[in-house]
């Protein structure tokens, strides 16, 4: 088989495996709900949708009631006997509020025979709220935070005291009934009590890092959201069963499995990567030239979300990016690719998940008449390997767990 | 044994290994000079005297002469029967071309009974020459193309052309007796024709390349200087074996060996790493982070030379930055360290060999009341790790074969 083609096996099996359907039915497998008298399912985040779809064809028994809530136009129909809403997301809209309202009811008044199959995945921060402020301020308070360039876990430590739902709070709500949580992880080192929020996770963060954080961006708030923000959160939660899965390791730990049955010997790097996109791509392009004397096929594997520092004003995405700066390394190399995508099938701006490069990249870039340097510094990866036929091609995967960057020496 | 001591019995045995006495010996045992009748040496760099006091004391018959060509400063007393020549670095001077000619007359007339043991280190560029144009002419070139900012392979190009020694062609006048050429190598991916210009190794630049350089930086250049460009070094040499010894690559094997000695398993990256320090720093400690779950302690191995971009004012250099850029990941680790070192002993314009960092670092920086964040911007990491007991301190080491990076993860 080709590298390409077998670049194209390990991407289709890492994918696979993160879509939230198999993370799902993998998560179900390990738990015990069969003394539970009642099962309510309570789906929130941008991949409520297919979670909630994939519990209702694992669980073989009826479901006594349900709420999914996800982006707006990210419903792809009916799933009764669920109810399906949709609303706002980055900013919350009333439309989060009517439907969090309707997953609260539900779960109002259970007892210790009742179980909630609590789903998460990202973007729940917004989707799933009851504010203890008004909404327009609320969505005030979003926009600055958002406005102010601060980071998800400062947002997110002033929105779970902002909120009767977040940092702990929903759990709380369902008790004495048991809650399993299954949480699909959209941040590197899946901090659990930062995705969409942790509404069924004890909370890590305190009143005095809000308050801090108020101070440090200068957000403007009302003495009613002051004092929520001095309301503790719950730090422990005995009613509650979590899983993660469907993250970014499982995503490398499938493109691993899947190198195996291709004959690789793997090494796994990392799954929490997270500098420079080009130093990554210069980085393992310095592994390939130097392993280039290992007797057994190789493959390197590392996962994370890297960063690009934009300078030029090309099209590209940091995998395709962290791809192409590789390839100068691996002109001196034989039988080598490297290539990097992300699990959602959207790399930037752009159609592509990704890129790939082996040592013919250089040359065919020459060929073409493209200046290597001049496309990298302008970042401009998308239309370099475009022309080399780099580019990684998925479509939406209906999945959003980080990136998988893989390194193959063959020989 | 703590961290800190298995770091540093690690450091200990990688500098050995990368002394130019170990290197020597080493590739000499590998030789066998007995059918040649007699025995002359020639040692050029920064490393000559190092070279030809280890080849005297590891030769155990008599030589018949020899010539030590070094930078001024750099000989540390007498050789004989050697001779010991100090000359200009980085600029070519009237004692370099003095030496040079010691070394021609040595070599003159041999015939096929002789052999010349040629040993090579980093510097040789400028320690030996003799130059196709006049002295004052060629130190002109020299300025020229380091203030153009021409790269080592670029120079080289140009040097080889405008001398009768470099680009093979000293081996060329040593023929018909046999050349043994031990080179210590201090450029990443030791490439023989460029490390001090190749006196002894087919050249694989070309005049088209040369003539090139000039038009692309504008070099101003005589008529002479400008045919001489136009003459071809030699492509194949077949009087010579060549070495490459002490080189990055021995400095981390014997890294990779005290590791394991220590019960590490070991997993070698690359000899060749090249990217921006800070973010080979972020790579490791994200690698670091997520192989905490290892049962058996690991030990990750990179060489190479990184780079720094300065913005700030502090002091430091690339191993010290690199470390502390680590520090950060590291403190969400236990029992792990990371440390990295220039095999000369000197990293940056500082006293330091290097910097080390373990899980502790963070918040000893912390109690020190100093901000991470700004030591590094500021790119002062030597002050940082300086307080907090971080810095790597070998004193010269009498080698120079670029630089070690370490990341122990201990259970």
């Amino acid at each position: 088989m080709k590298l390409r083609e077998q670049a194209q096996t390990i991407i289709d099996r890492a994918l696979e495996a993160a879509q939230p359907k198999t993370a799902v039915q993998k998560a179900l497998s390990d738990w015990n709900l069969a003394p539970f008298k009642n099962l309510y399912i309570v789906a929130v985040g941008k991949a409520a949708w297919s979670m909630g779809e994939a519990a209702l064809g694992a669980i073989d028994r009826p479901i006594k009631g349900g709420v999914v809530i996800t982006k707006h136009d990210h419903s792809m129909g009916d799933l009764s006997p669920l109810q399906v809403y949709e609303a706002g997301h980055p900013v919350p809209d009333q439309d989060t509020l009517t439907a969090t309202q309707a997953a609260l009811k539900l779960v109002e008044g259970l007892t210790e025979k009742d179980a909630v199959l609590f789903l998460v995945s990202g973007g729940g921060s917004a989707l799933f709220e009851d504010s203890v402020v008004a909404l327009d301020e609320l969505q005030s308070i979003t926009k600055q935070m958002l406005a102010k360039g601060m980071n998800i876990v400062e947002m997110n430590t002033i929105r779970k005291r902002l909120s009767r739902v977040k940092g702990g709070r929903f759990a709380e709500k369902c008790a004495p009934a048991k809650v399993f949580s299954i949480v699909l992880s959209d941040i590197i080192g899946d901090p659990l009590d930062m995705i969409a929020s942790g509404p069924a996770y004890p909370d890590q963060s305190t009143s005095e890092d809000a308050l801090s954080y108020v101070q440090k961006y200068g957000l403007e708030l009302s003495h009613e959201a002051q004092e929520a923000l001095k309301v503790e959160t719950p730090k422990t939660l005995s009613n509650v069963e979590t899983k993660i899965t469907g993250s970014v390791r499982e995503l490398c730990q499938s493109a691993i499995a899947a190198a195996q049955e291709l004959g690789y010997e793997t090494i796994f790097l990392t799954d929490r990567l997270d500098c420079v996109a080009r130093e990554a791509g210069a980085f393992l392009g310095a592994i390939a030239q130097s392993r280039q004397d290992t007797e057994k096929p190789l493959a390197f594997i590392a996962g994370g979300e890297t960063i690009v520092h934009l300078k030029g004003k090309g099209m590209g995405g940091r995998n395709q990016e962290l791809a192409l700066s590789g390839a100068k390394y691996l002109s001196e190399c034989k039988n080598t690719c490297l290539f990097s995508l992300g699990s959602d099938g959207t790399d930037g701006p752009t159609a592509a998940a990704g890129g790939y490069v082996d040592e013919n990249t250089l040359s065919k870039l020459e060929k073409a008449g493209i200046s290597y340097e001049a496309v990298l510094d302008n970042n401009d990866a998308y239309n370099g390997l475009k022309a080399v036929d780099g580019l990684i091609m998925t479509g939406p995967t209906g999945t959003n767990v980080n990136d998988v960057t893989v390194l193959l020496i063959n020989r």
